[in-house]
């Protein structure tokens, strides 16, 4: 069964991104609007794909390292595997960032045409190019390589191995690059024009509004959109690690790849029912095109649970997953937009003080759900198909990718979108439906995130299990002091990338700040609107900054599981990401959504609550707001990553680390 | 050598206490300045003991409660020595606070005389106090339980255990009461008094400031005593524990106790120490008294080591754990009054927010070092002597808490004093001297917070080696899908504990910002100074509010690792234990010295920099400091207790959970 189905997955991964490709044609169609909105995207676009550019090229040189590393260490293939997986991420982010910066211009030109349904299709239809590009690269790579090495299904996952870590080292440097440059541009753009200057946010005259919106496309499309295919392709290839040391291992590896095959299916099929469903309410149409998919999903893996492995239990851990990451995703949803928004609201009124230390209790609660459930998904799993099910467990959250990120891309369009209405001095009625769109966005963003951290926690699970049965360990025994060592230098590092990160979000967004008050400054008629500001200085600044600031936590990142795993031996590198895995989860869900709730309570006060804009309760809940900033798009973000990349750095060099057993 | 030691101990201890007794009677015969000062005093005082005797008595229902469930489920030995083990700890807290109430005043009249050296000597005496009832209590009543117990080596730790269960269920209490009390009233008291009214700090109008003076009594004399004691009895508890598993066990097991009866003779010889060194600069004499206790401990214990189990590296063990102690306290002296407050204050300049992200940035930073020097002492212990070297080296780094514990309980004294003399009107002559002998307060502070964040670690994982060994585990392998669930639920607990102890003060705060509004609305002349604000409803509502708070955060951290050990086996319960501690230490120093930095950073401006007093930054300093109190007085610390009461739950219960392998 499973050689019938192999040799067919790279081309179903080919045919998603011709459909993909189809759509962006259909997009560059669509009226882009007058001449001003034209030329603003056209600005957003360019400074988007510069930065795409040199951050690709720096990481360029990484790449050649860990290449030859690689090859040396291991082999030429899993070297290459890595090249691969890198490539592949790379140009989904490419694509996915230049449909959606076609698209915002577009949905705009869509609302303007009076239609709210109209510029809800066009946006989602941009945010699918992203959805589609991500799934089909994975189906296509892993489905080839998979293809070329199952003859010796033993070393099959040493060279795959290499196509994860590829896919990890380029979402860590898109989220962390992206994150420190959408918030310093924002927190800069906003420190000054808003505060300081007093204008309204996304006002043309403002130098850093540009750079701003640039950010939501770099840090909200492409660093998300590395982010879950590195989750995607990583719990894939620690199924496919561990169902290598079955007895008949063909079938076990094969499942995952033809689960995210069905789900590459079910998610096409629920990309096209939005063309049915644009009519309802967009909230239920983005939620309705979603459960399609998974109901798709959940038929499908049933019957190829059974007909590929014969073991029903295995789709209980599939099963197991999926529901994890929606119920993450509901729990998100409630911290970041439920009561707990109100309460932060409440507390704004005794002033900032209050407003951070409420915030910061809602993030600690708020992680204490996610991690209860994802335990139980655990349970679940491993009780079902033991550490296999673990990695299937991820695998079965992951597969409906297609969908769940085109939803998430929807979110910076329909943002970006907002903001060229506001600068091309678009009417109140088109504001009012690009805003309506805009506050979806940030739900289903709320939603992504958490399904973000959810999926990073049981892909790293994934692939430490993976690394378990590949380095040939039975115990990671914290009876033993090096464990317990490793357990806590790991448990740290997320704690050392939050400094990190927080630190170069405040060190970029500083020089931002000084460039846009020495524009406001010198340059004569800024402000009354009759000259424009330089916005490219801005751009360049930010650009520059976010790539000075993403190479440390990067190297860090790469560089201590290794030295751990050398230097201590492979129990104590157990210890290390079991450690890293727990406070990573924790301390990521605390960011996101404390960040999201301080976003969600200041947005409440504006809607007119609590004597809204303006009011003392309003500035209160704005410093809120901006602390939450880089705790919800950088260092918050940075913990999946992390936690994923340590894991899969160890998984393959476990064969060489191994040996030191 | 044991068996002439030991019958000794006991009565080491009880001189102890009656050194103790003679320095209370000493400081008693001092003069308490005039009218005006003992009667702020006197009501400081009786708040003080009006909260504790409340907070006794919820507890001893507690201790009823544990008494029968210990006599039960182990044997009626256990319950009573819980009970004498919370006796101990609650009687050091009622004397150290008698103490330091009555010292209070008299260290200020002692500054009234004109003489900063005289008061300094005054406050310490004050201090010692509390550090040697601590140091005594555990000589006293460990040295006694072992005396009538080591006759049945095996059976010994069994009862022994108990002791230290009820060390720690006190130390729960009063560290999260105490924490919760001295924050609400302060949080309280400043936000109506300093922010809205407009009047200096410790001004007598305000009805919130004899509660704020009581509460830095119950937080940082009793909460730090009961929370040093904890940490004292449990590291010697777990040597003990492990000590009998060898060949020849007693000599193993009278170590620690023959070590702290050393510790104890050093800490009295340090104290007396400081009769001479009164006349060098305050700082110098107390690093200089701590320094003398140091070596006189090193060269006692090398001797005892020595002769009592003829074994150098177990010296090297303890010392790995001395200097653990002293490195972690100078780290944090660093980030809570080195370059790192500057940074913060820096940052004020640009507003609130960037003040608590800077903040939040230099706690994580400040996480990393003190984790890497509590894993090299454990690698030097467990190198040098196993699992009975770690325990060891928590013994080692606790021995000379009598000094430690003076130096820190000096703090809170030389803060009261303060606030009497500004209350009492006295002239800025005699403020200058108590503010000098405040601020070098603070620095004590902040390091024996280091000292208490470091030794809970050390003790934590001393008594989860003592777990293992109890419960007969031979591996807590990370391979076991259970033993990763008990990781993630362990490390959500100091998460969850953050929540609660935050939302706590929040609420309780709260409910004094109202009173205390009320207050200033109702009472005619309060403002003007014709008419008395009513202090006794201000503490009447913190003393309640702590009371009812603390009671989630009790019951949770007792029963969380019974239901964990009693569903999921033992060995899932050694990964929460491993779980909790890494987290519970990383979050623990990232809160208090996160906090410490920023009230440090509103310091420095406040002394005249970047525009002192009143200027924007000082505003937005502020909101740092705001933010950081409930860190680094509530939750932070509460850390410390959670991670070692729960490992010591485990440790007692261990021979039932054993049953379930």
């Amino acid at each position: 069964m499973s050689n019938t189905l192999i040799p067919i997955m790279p081309w179903l991964g080919g045919f998603g991104l011709l459909i993909a490709a189809l759509t962006y044609v259909t997009i560059k169609r669509y009226s882009a609007g007058n001449e001003k909105m034209i030329d603003i995207a056209e600005k957003i676009h360019l400074g988007a794909m510069v930065f795409l550019k040199r951050e690709y090229s720096i990481i360029a040189i990484f790449m050649v390292v860990i290449f030859v590393t690689l090859s040396l260490a291991l082999s030429i293939w899993t070297g290459i595997a890595y090249l691969t997986g890198a490539l592949c991420s790379m140009l989904a982010g490419w694509f996915g960032m230049e449909a959606a910066t076609r698209t915002s211009p577009r949905a705009c030109q869509g609302a303007k045409d009076g239609e709210a349904p109209r510029a809800l299709a066009i946006a989602f239809q941009g945010g699918s190019v992203m959805g589609l590009c991500v799934a089909s690269m994975g189906v296509l790579g892993l489905a080839i390589y998979f293809f070329f090495t199952k003859h010796n299904p033993q070393n099959a996952p040493l060279v795959i191995n290499g196509f994860a870590m590829g896919a990890s080292s380029i979402a860590l440097f898109a989220r962390v690059g992206g994150g420190i440059y959408t918030k310093s541009a924002d927190v800069g753009a906003d420190l000054v024009g808003k505060v300081e200057a007093g204008i309204p946010e996304d006002d043309p005259r403002n130098p850093g509004v540009i750079a701003d919106l640039v950010g939501d496309n770099v840090g909200d499309t492409a660093g998300m959109g590395a982010d879950l295919f590195e989750s995607y392709v990583g719990s894939v290839v620690a199924t496919i690690a561990i169902g290598a040391t079955f007895a008949n291992p063909i079938p076990k590896m094969a499942l995952p790849l033809v689960l995210i095959s069905i789900g590459l299916i079910a998610s096409l099929l629920g990309i096209w029912s939005m063309g049915i469903l644009k009519r309802m309410n967009p909230q239920s149409a983005l939620r309705t095109a979603t459960y399609v998919s998974g109901i798709i999903f959940i038929i499908g893996s049933y019957i190829a649970t059974n007909s590929l492995i014969g073991d029903t239990r295995a789709f209980w851990a599939i099963l197991a997953g999926l529901f994890c990451g929606v119920l993450i995703g509901l729990e998100t949803e409630y911290f970041t937009s439920g009561p707990p928004i109100k309460t932060i609201a409440r507390a704004s009124e005794s002033g900032p003080a209050t407003t951070v230390i409420t915030g910061l209790a809602v993030g600690f609660k708020s992680a204490i759900l996610p991690v209860i459930t994802i335990c139980i998904a655990i349970f679940v799993a491993y009780k079902m198909s033991g550490l296999y099910g673990i990695a299937l467990s991820g695998v079965g959250m992951l597969s409906t990718i297609g969908i769940v990120m085109s939803t998430d891309s929807y979110g910076p369009i329909a943002d970006n979108a907002g903001g060229i209405a506001e600068m091309s001095g678009a009417g109140p009625e088109i504001r009012k439906i690009t805003d309506k769109l805009d506050a979806l966005g940030n739900t289903t963003a709320a939603m992504g995130k958490g399904f973000a951290i959810g999926s990073a926690a049981l892909t790293a699970l994934a692939l430490f299990s993976a690394y378990q049965n590949t380095v040939g360990l039975q115990t990671i025994s914290l009876t033993k002091s090096t464990t317990i060592i490793g357990l806590m230098l790991g448990a740290m590092m997320p704690f050392f990338i939050a400094a990190l990160t927080m630190e170069a979000v405040g060190r970029a967004a500083n020089q931002m700040v000084q460039e846009i008050r020495r524009q406001f400054r010198e340059i004569k008629g800024l402000l009354e609107g009759t000259a424009s500001p330089e916005i490219q200085t801005c751009i360049d600044i930010v650009t520059k900054g976010a790539l000075r600031e993403m190479i440390a936590p990067g190297i860090l990142a790469i560089a201590s599981p290794l030295i751990v795993g050398f230097a201590m031996g492979p129990e104590a590198l157990g210890g290390f990401l079991a450690g890293a895995t727990a406070t990573g989860v924790l301390l990521g869900v605390f960011m996101a959504n404390g960040g999201g709730a301080w976003d969600n309570g200041k947005k409440w006060i504006e809607e007119g609550n609590l004597g809204g804009k303006g009011s003392d309760a309003h500035k209160a809940a704005v410093v809120g707001d901006t602390v939450g900033d880089p705790f919800k798009d950088t260092s918050g973000p940075s913990m999946n990553i992390l936690i994923k990349l340590m894991a899969v750095v160890s998984l393959v060099f476990a064969p060489v680390i191994a040996r030191m057993l």
